[in-house]
């Protein structure tokens, strides 16, 4: 049986395939080296890829007239994004908020009038089901626009135990209706809930024993925590991570987001598959972890959080490779701290603040945000076996993708082998 | 006779009319109280406005059959952008530069490798006219998805008499095989050109005899130059710059970039439309300088050129406003310092870095910026009599324009009246 859908004249055929086959995400010069193929093509068979190399060694034989082509022209072609930390469903937005910061008011001063994230969790909880939905919804279909073909989806706005069965229940609903992947984390933990103010650990508690044990691992893959003052301890998660691994879970953490209090270390302890955020991670610390884990624990990069809170803190993304950790970059997509969905500007943005190279920033968009969700072996680069999650993109070289700042580059968005409607 | 459009349902009609009718730049606080009317409607016959206001008020009358309806849901309605500052038409990219750049070589290290603005001043060179044509037609069509409907485009990187009246034409032609307007600056005096390497009177002065008595000062509006340490000096750039305005040109000015070295000041004295960077410009100067005009020479700033240098200097833009100076935002879309067309992100960097309110953003990129640039009789505003350039946006109101940080939150382009394809 022939293709069902081949990308030809690919300019450069950026595979992200793992040059070392280590069968772990890409950490030091891998994620400099991946493979990319001058003149190539992608042939796949319904939504797998099949083969692909250069154009030279296309097999004609299996290209019919059944074959639906996508003619890259030269352009560099890639694996669709894979966009590994966002809180996709929420109620309301904060814009208001936003105008009022730059106004000048204080965070206390918002706070203090009800603002910050009590006021999206009010929002969400008052928003009913096909609000939820539809809000998703119209986040996805902007997110795909950006060539985003997976997507992980926190919960984290209901902070009880109902309204964040909801939001799970939202976030499989939005996969189910539209082509984007959707992998769900559950981050109940993201601040005590407002009933519990003052009481981390008995909300935590509430946690492991009323939710944790109504989640299956195999649809709810990740538990996540925000470890933080004002959020939750070191101590705490350690207790409530623990709690989580022996259900099944894999582990997540936002950590050393504004301060140094050594979350990363204590996940990467426990196993977790990412650390997210690290603008206060320390080379020191980055390296203990690496050679802790073996390089198996992501840091995932949110280059725009600190530009959209006037932080000047970035994560030392240069020392963190340098020090052996593999990383991957992403928006952290939620109304409070990061309202994007355009990954490219924080692709640029991390190599801009962070130091990474472009070729590192595609990397971390693509197969180590893959590894950073479980996911590696289904996207994040072009290879025999995966899923058909393609972009044909605008420009001819990967050099130009961080270059053309805060642009869009997608020209064709691929998923499944379904050429989607641009 | 009917009307030939009506965008209807306007949730906010945010005219961006100066409600102090001061027929001035928009200073203090008019850059914040321009009008904005809810459930408003705009009426256009041909390319222009011809009525605006309340939904209650629209006269039913003129909606006939011929008329062409776009719905605008309850969604934002806006003028379209003005783009009031890009070096828009060049050869090639530098795209393989900052790639070195970010791999840590130095400014000196690529420059003396040949690299720099040098470098597109060959490229440039060695374009065809119709390749240079089709760069142009290509960014402007980029510009116009983010809802630009008029913009300046400067020469500068011929850097000799036959060159730089060629990008003079190619612009001329951009201008008219698409529907954004273009408005041309005569910038021969971005750095001396490689000829003249070490001798910038006599670069001027080869350009005041050869090329700017050659210019017609209705289709070459403006004569800019680029005052900086390695560039023109003020003293200079001053009998340089009087030189044009005894010619009849308008006058624009780069200064205050990297140095204070008082460019400003000077070409505000002899009457400039513009003062563009300012990321040095102090409050005291700005105050000397709007008493100086009367707040009739605009600030133009240009927020993301130092996010890409990766500079931590931002104008002041908080205290430009503050001190009564007028402010402009643009990309200042170039391939060195800042390879960028999403102005939208210009704006919301702005708030963010500059400390602009999302109110006094949008006046900069729309009725300032049509200031800066002479078209404020056109365009800039919603008002009956100026040319139908209207954006129909994706959000409900404006403050939400600068939060979704990043985003294109252009849903329809409209110029002179045309509802361009998406
Ligand atoms: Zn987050
Ligand atoms: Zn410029």
């Amino acid at each position: 049986m022939g293709y069902t859908l081949l990308i030809r004249h690919c300019g450069q055929l950026l595979t992200m395939a793992d040059t070392g086959r280590a069968g772990s995400p890409l950490t030091g010069s891998r994620l400099r080296d991946w493979h990319s193929i001058p003149n190539g093509y992608v042939a796949c068979k319904q939504d797998r890829i099949v083969a692909l190399g250069p154009m030279a060694e296309l097999d004609e034989s299996l290209v019919t007239a059944a074959t639906q082509i996508v003619e890259a022209r030269g352009r560099v072609v890639m694996p669709g994004l894979v966009e590994c930390h966002t809180h996709l469903v929420f109620g309301g937005n904060r814009a208001a908020e936003f105008q009022r910061k730059l106004q000048g008011e204080s965070y206390l001063d918002i706070l203090a009038s009800g603002g910050g994230i009590l006021s999206t969790v009010r929002a969400t909880r008052a928003a009913s089901d096909a609000q939820l939905l539809e809000n998703a919804l119209h986040h996805l279909a902007g997110f795909r626009r950006y060539g985003v073909t997976t997507l992980e989806a926190k919960t984290g706005y209901g902070l009880d135990a109902a309204t964040e069965l909801r939001l799970l229940q939202t976030a499989r609903e939005a996969g189910r209706q539209q082509p984007v992947r959707v992998v769900s984390t559950f981050l109940g933990a993201h601040v005590p809930g407002p009933e519990y103010a003052g009481r981390p650990a008995a909300y935590l508690d509430m946690l492991a024993a009323e939710v944790l044990p109504r989640l299956d691992p195999t649809e709810v893959p990740f538990v996540d925590i925000f470890c933080e003052q004002g959020a939750f301890s070191v101590a705490d998660a350690r207790r409530y991570l623990t709690r989580a691994r022996e259900l099944g879970f894999g582990l997540k953490i936002h950590a050393e987001q504004l301060h140094d209090l050594g979350g990363c270390e204590m996940a990467a302890g426990l196993g977790a598959v990412s650390l997210d955020h690290c603008d206060y991670l320390t080379p020191t610390a980055a390296a203990r972890i690496a050679a802790l884990t073996g390089g198996r624990t992501v840091a995932v990069l949110l280059p725009l959080v600190p530009l959209f809170l006037r932080q000047e803190q970035y994560a030392p993304g240069r020392q963190l490779i340098d020090a052996g950790l593999p990383v991957a970059i992403s928006t952290d997509f939620n109304p409070g701290s990061c309202p994007t969905k355009n990954l490219w500007l924080a692709l640029s943005v991390a190599c801009l603040k962070m130091g990474l190279t472009p070729r590192e920033a595609l990397a971390a968009v693509t197969l180590n945000a893959a590894w950073a969700i479980g996911q590696q072996q289904e996207c994040g680069s072009l290879e025999p076996g995966k899923r058909a999650d393609v972009l044909v993109l605008d420009v001819p070289t990967p050099e130009e993708i961080p270059y053309w700042l805060g642009e869009n580059p997608v020209r064709h968005v691929i998923i499944g082998g379904q050429v989607q409607a641009s």
